[in-house]
């Protein structure tokens, strides 16, 4: 017997077909003999009907009402699962965040988990019920309800998992796990079995989708086992009951895994910017002046270039920011006084994630060299202990993403 | 100054557009420098919606589920008004049921209200904010959200206003009062300007749709001054603005109301069944025979009469029950012993009200001489202190309401 949460998003539970589903699924695990609470997102679109509701009633809404419309949806969806695995024989209630309770912080709309009280769902648990737990939703300190922000019903299941104690939590997703890289561009993408946290961390932040950065990162810190599955594999496929370990892809620490490869997977993100200030000062402070002011105006600064001039009292500085902030950063640049500022939009970020690089030298030049031979220009480059990340021009990506997941041998056989 | 609760339907905040209006409305009360709590529905069709949704989940499912996936209705409706508001310029925030906190017993579904706890909302009140309450919800023992029943929302208006001493209650509803009778079959109806708590209550109980019946006996019990008026007037309508008393009723206690009627008003109440039993033998505890498993099987008898016959050891006995528990009692009483039962569904209920029949003999003669003079036979019969209740053929609806309508003087001139 074992402790799990399953968390299922919002196309996972878009109609009630898909509950029913949901629910097959959910009784699959607790006729195996386990206890399991899942976490829900709202019906796929009432979402997005909710918050449009809100911005058509005034654009500058109060975000604490904002979140106490748009924690319905969840409300709405844990309710009718619970209803749905009572049809079907399985003791289930539902749980609001305010009724566990979750406790957030104060940032309502993007709120962070503060704390949260299990002893209220371990009676339960051991009583052989279901908790059935709206995602998404806590109470912030003035009693209201509080939400975690877009994809925040990750984060919910990963800090309830972590909050019970469950041996692992299940994030059941349209997709059947963590890719070497997205299949849309490289058809010979793999599946991979295993991915460690701080990988894992790395390629959320560096454009994969499949998990809320904020939820790998609270799974690395309470060694939260998380498994990636598609909730579209039928609850009673063979693939499930018959495999010692269904398909997926288990987000684990380090040592579980392996057979750990040098390059576990490549990520990109597009909708980057680039902005270069050309022949500033080269004095002492000069960086506090220019990334001072974008830090206040809270525009996000990634990869930083400093090219010293010939003369050496001049210096070029390129840094990359995301392209929705690019406008917003060149007034501000202005307005600190820097006058010959330029820059491009259309760029992308692609990065090359395994950690194994820590012991094998030489990564990053396979990666310099097999762009270079294909003619694509390197605009700038940062480094992790664990990651290589290279800003090139977005009509490059794909050819990017094939030749460097083609490079470090991850293509599929 | 005066304290003011304000309520408003589903029909009222349909759209945006409406709760627009509404929001004047309410704008307009805290111009004039009132301190204003707010009760709103659901937005119209919401709460068929998440009905459905349930049924569609499963017929039989938990009434606690249910309680929390159709609150948030008025979670929704609750929000948008109170942003809609600040929009505005008006001080507003949102209260749901647990936050307040609204207490109900724990008959999910259908719960009563057990307590209010006034004091976040006074102290909201006291510093200028308009507290805009989701009706139709409060927090059950166990902590899950409980809902009021249909309707459920007029009650929580008026259960607010005792609470928070409110100087009135105002019902801002899809007509602008109450009617001397129902103005579709007579068009020569009037609007009351005051009416009675008592007769309201009788009006309600007899099939007057103005008021859900627990709102107005609640309203009765902690002496609520109710003004019905209508949300579709403009807020800044001059028969508002200028008028002393507004157009609408007041339902109020009787001491207020200077020149009493006879009769008030002339209610219905169409889906009425009779059901006779023949020849049962006319011993003592044979009425406890019939509606005892009658009240078991929760069974609705309205009402009982009983015809000795001749020989003086059988009688007939005829009752009246709403149409839906038609079957249902004949097949109790069968399964009880009865075989020779009979009856017919298509029947109707009229009834005329006033306060004034306490001290006027006569009112009831004045109504069967009416009634008999067009032909229409009377099946049943029961009269109350200020209440006298007609069962007649459905067929005889209209005329049978024009005539006592006019016999009593109440047609305007």
């Amino acid at each position: 017997m074992a402790r799990l949460v399953m968390k299922f998003g919002g196309t996972s539970v878009a109609d009630l077909d898909r509950i029913r589903r949901v629910a097959r699924h959910v009784k699959r695990e607790v006729d195996a003999g386990h206890q399991v609470a899942v976490v829900v997102s709202a019906m796929a679109g009432e979402t997005n009907r909710l918050v449009e509701l809100c911005r058509d009633a005034s654009p500058m809404h109060d975000a604490r009402e904002y979140d106490s419309i748009v924690a319905s949806g969840e409300q709405v969806s844990s309710g009718i699962l619970a209803i749905v695995l009572q049809a079907m024989g399985v003791d289930a209630r539902s749980w609001l965040g305010w009724q566990i309770t979750l406790k957030t912080d104060d940032a309502h709309g993007a709120a962070r988990i503060a704390d949260i009280d299990s002893k209220k769902l371990l009676e339960r648990l051991d009583m052989g019920q279901v908790a059935v737990i709206a995602g998404f939703q806590g109470i912030a300190p003035d009693d209201r309800i509080a939400t975690l922000g877009r994809g925040g019903s990750d984060t919910s299941a990963v800090a309830i998992a972590a909050a019970i104690e469950a041996e692992r939590c299940d994030i059941y997703t349209d997709v059947d796990g963590v890719y070497t890289t997205d299949p849309r561009i490289v058809p010979q993408a793999r599946r991979l079995d295993k991915v460690s946290f701080e990988e894992m961390l790395e390629m959320a932040s560096s454009g994969a989708k499949v998990l809320q950065v904020r939820s790998v990162e609270l799974a690395h810190v309470y060694n939260v086992r998380t498994f990636v599955r598609s909730s579209f594999t039928a609850p009673d496929d063979p693939s499930i009951l018959n495999a010692d370990i269904p398909p997926g892809t288990l987000i684990c620490s380090e040592d579980e895994i392996v057979e750990q490869q040098v390059v576990t997977g490549i990520a990109y993100a597009k909708d980057e910017a680039q902005i270069s200030l050309r022949r500033v000062p080269d004095t002492p402070g000069i960086a506090a002046k220019i990334f001072g002011p974008l830090a206040d105006a809270n525009i996000n600064v990634d990869m930083i270039v400093q090219i010293v001039s010939e003369s050496g009292n001049e210096t070029d500085i390129t840094f990359s920011t995301p392209a929705s902030d690019f406008e917003r950063a060149i007034e501000t640049l202005n307005k600190a006084g820097f006058d010959d500022v330029g820059g491009d939009k259309g760029l992308v970020k692609v990065s090359v994630i395994g950690v194994g690089m820590r012991s094998h030298a030489g990564v990053a030049a396979t990666a310099f060299k097999a762009l270079s031979q294909k003619g694509i220009n390197i605009i700038a480059i940062t480094t992790s202990e664990i990651k290589i990340s290279i800003l090139i021009d977005a009509a490059y990506t794909e050819l990017a993403v094939r030749t460097l997941h083609s490079v470090y041998g991850l293509d599929a056989e």
